[in-house]
């Protein structure tokens, strides 16, 4: 029933160089540390470890994490399959939580599900892992529809 | 058009200090200075001064502050409005971007729509302020819609 | 607290014109009995009147009538504001049901919140009405935000 | 990375029967000839036709029909996980279109990803059917993030 994992051929053959490029100027990233672990065609992890500093008041990570995941491994699964002289800006998200952010780690994983010229549309969702080994597992606590723009002829990086 | 702003009574008369009390509990809320300046029944609003570690690569402040910003406010309009004895937790929530948030402030509005005994309904708006005195610009950057639900009986403090 | 209503200054003069022509081409508008009695630049208003043909299982109106309201009247009160070669798409939309649509008529109102040159953001709000004179009671009954796409040099009509 | 597959134990064992019931009851899907091939725990298929009636101005499914299938199959397929004494509503929707719904058939498949005792989120997947035999396709033309509240103690017809 779930079509089959889409399979995008890069307009940027340095793509997974531009997605980190981008990612490691984003000074948000690091004040929160995230890091992205996987880059591929269309397709963006995100990890986010448990730290108190990203909390709310029950010691859960802090939505504006989750949302946060959920909108930046869309951008980057989006800006991944762009051409190297064009940018990706959010134009708009929708994020259902599905369970308090317990856990471990939080991982995020987003996926284009459609790639125009001009929008590109991604299903970000997002995971809290626990235990370890045998014991490891994976709890599906939120799910996001995002939209993103493409920005043609714009660069990523500000002006000098 | 516009409907009247509609009036609530708070059916806890501390409110106040319960909304205070919570918002001071969020580590996340201090690791981003987002501060609470207003809060009214069924109305909150936060800031959040410019800060070079909580932007993204182009140097504006982080979509995922102004989604923070978008729930957590949405939050607290909802929380301000439930008996002493309930909390409250995000169901879900959609925002549109409507201009980089490009500024020395990001203001953040939200205000109840609908106050039901289960669910509860915010829209939160996001400005970007710039200038001061009578050069004071206010720039509409995000809106969302948020959706909350009341959690009966539960305190919104962790188990000791 | 609430923005000014903007003013927009349409590019196309005929733009009532264009938009009523658009919708009278619409079968599903027809199948429905859906009217528009108001368009205005960025502002158009949509009725449905009570119809057993167009009612869920409570007798009250569908929520697929609710939900092709509010995004009908944002459509329109996007492409109202759009050059005479271009056409409009809806990207995505969110809504949020508030109460049932249980009345006389359900009037939907949308308005544009921020006219870009490629994307077009609008906000929908519907509303029961029932009693009529110094009866009259008009209650929210969903409220929706509304993200439509300018096709540039793209008529609206079938090609023949 | 998709998760399997839940399996859903209903807690009605005549949940089929209940949610045909109510569907059959519903004067707008007759009026759309809407039709609902597939009743399964926390599953559920629609099914429409092209008829000229239901398209907008391009000769394609109108939009409300797309909208009204992905909220009507997340609403059965969360009916089908509820309590004989319980019914539904739908609280709120977010809906991407991704290709028009351009086709002889459009199909709404809808799963509920989390089912709560008081919410369920489901996601509904739209698709337009062309050809047939070895020839058929099945474009996704539609996502949808769909949450539902559980009316307790509440029957699903109206007061006679």
């Amino acid at each position: 029933m779930t079509p089959a994992k889409p399979t995008f051929a890069p307009k940027n053959p340095d793509f997974e160089t531009r997605v980190r490029d981008s990612f490691n100027r984003q000074p948000f990233m690091h004040h929160c540390n995230i890091t992205m672990p996987v880059v591929e065609p269309g397709y963006v992890e995100m990890r986010v470890d448990h730290d108190h500093a990203l909390t709310q008041q029950h010691g859960f990570l802090h939505g504006g994490m989750v949302g946060t995941v959920a909108d930046c491994t869309a951008g980057y699964a989006a800006f991944s399959l762009m051409r190297a002289e064009d940018s990706v800006i959010t134009v708009e998200y929708k994020i259902n939580m599905l369970a308090p952010a317990h856990g471990r780690t939080m991982l995020g994983r987003s996926r284009v599900i459609r790639a125009g010229g001009s929008l590109m549309i991604c299903q970000s969702d997002l995971y809290v892992l626990n235990g370890a080994g045998d014991a490891a597992t994976e709890k599906h606590c939120a799910t996001a529809l995002v939209t993103l723009m493409v920005l043609k002829d714009t660069p990523d990086a500000p002006p000098e």
